[in-house]
């Protein structure tokens, strides 16, 4: 079926937001830690962490600085650290909850039943119950004046993750580590492996990497 | 195991574009349509396209402009519109393989065997073969001086996909629509649904949407 612009602009604000939610397709689902200049600790799931670049390595994500996210930006800004959790399936329903609109005194951490675990002088909290655990450097924000989002860009510091699930070639296998993927605003999801393949060349066949 | 940031470092480049790719989560996969001005189609694969805000419907993804992409760039630019449309698994390889650098001259729809779809009167080729189908219109491009990557913000324009996938409450059910999810540089993984969740709210019980 089609829907025109005009069409769009005409749904309902909810459904609109899970249509549109839905098209730039799978998501990343992260659980990003951070703690407030008064010590406490805040966590809160985010759909939108993607890659920026590998060297030097970036990460970024998209905020809405008035929902819920405000406490995990003020954080940021505050102390210029946070952590950066895949959410896997044992705690994807707890993820979701870290959602709500809590108080700016409670912590997300003890709201939904999560452990915050803090490593060596890391100043802000990982969720002990994540798989994969990433260390952040606040870099830069870049405001989106078209819809007043913005842009969060932070610098890996440190990295976590189990072992086998690490590839000679670089790749980390992240099923197998047992990360989940999004869809639209609420949806979660298992994935299955269909395969990997070599870099594309013009005129060369692809194979498979096993 | 822990990683430093000294130790990501000091990794092949390779393997660390390898790992650091991998660590965002899932990501999404699509096909950018564009055209040049001298009316040549152009067709790549991106994962790094993201939800960036639904009123207005604005979509974005990230670029590199000393690459391959950089005919989608260039294209972009000169005409004002492309399309996004998702990967499935049916064209999946095919997809992969657009990837690779061919000459300016020559169409990865031809080079890949993927069927140029023109709608309307609007001036990108969607791909055939996909089943969710977006037209976008340039907006803004914001350049990332950290790395040298700019992010391509486009407002969506019109929307094709099957009927029977949409819900009332607005989602968009890409499982259903044979979507696929991206890990890393090179892996491609089915999906399976686990559940979708309840609006979350402090002191209320998320419930399962059916």
């Amino acid at each position: 079926m089609i829907l025109t612009h005009d069409a769009i602009l005409r749904l309902d604000t909810r459904q609109r937001a899970a249509l549109i939610n839905s098209l730039s397709g799978f998501k990343s689902l992260n659980l990003i830690g951070s703690i407030s200049s008064s010590k406490i600790t805040n966590l809160a799931i985010f759909n939108s962490v993607f890659h920026l670049g590998a060297n030097p390595p970036l990460m970024g994500f998209i905020i809405r600085p008035d929902s819920v996210d405000r406490h995990t930006l003020q954080n940021i800004l505050d102390t210029g650290y946070y952590t950066i959790n895949h959410i896997n399936e044992l705690i994807h329903i707890k993820a979701h909850q870290t959602a709500a609109r809590y108080p700016s005194d409670v912590s997300e951490f003890n709201a939904v039943d999560l452990t915050p675990e803090f490593i060596h002088s890391f100043i802000a909290p990982f969720v002990r119950e994540s798989s994969i655990k990433i260390a952040l450097k606040f870099k830069e924000r870049i405001d989106v004046a078209l819809n007043g989002t913005s842009i969060i860009i932070g610098e890996i510091q440190e990295l976590y993750f189990p072992e086998e699930c690490w590839k000679e070639d670089g790749y980390l296998d992240i099923e197998k580590a047992g990360t989940i993927a999004g869809s639209s605003l609420d949806g979660y999801h298992r994935t299955s492996i269909i395969n990997r393949y070599s870099y594309a060349k013009p005129d060369k066949k692809l194979e498979i990497i096993k």
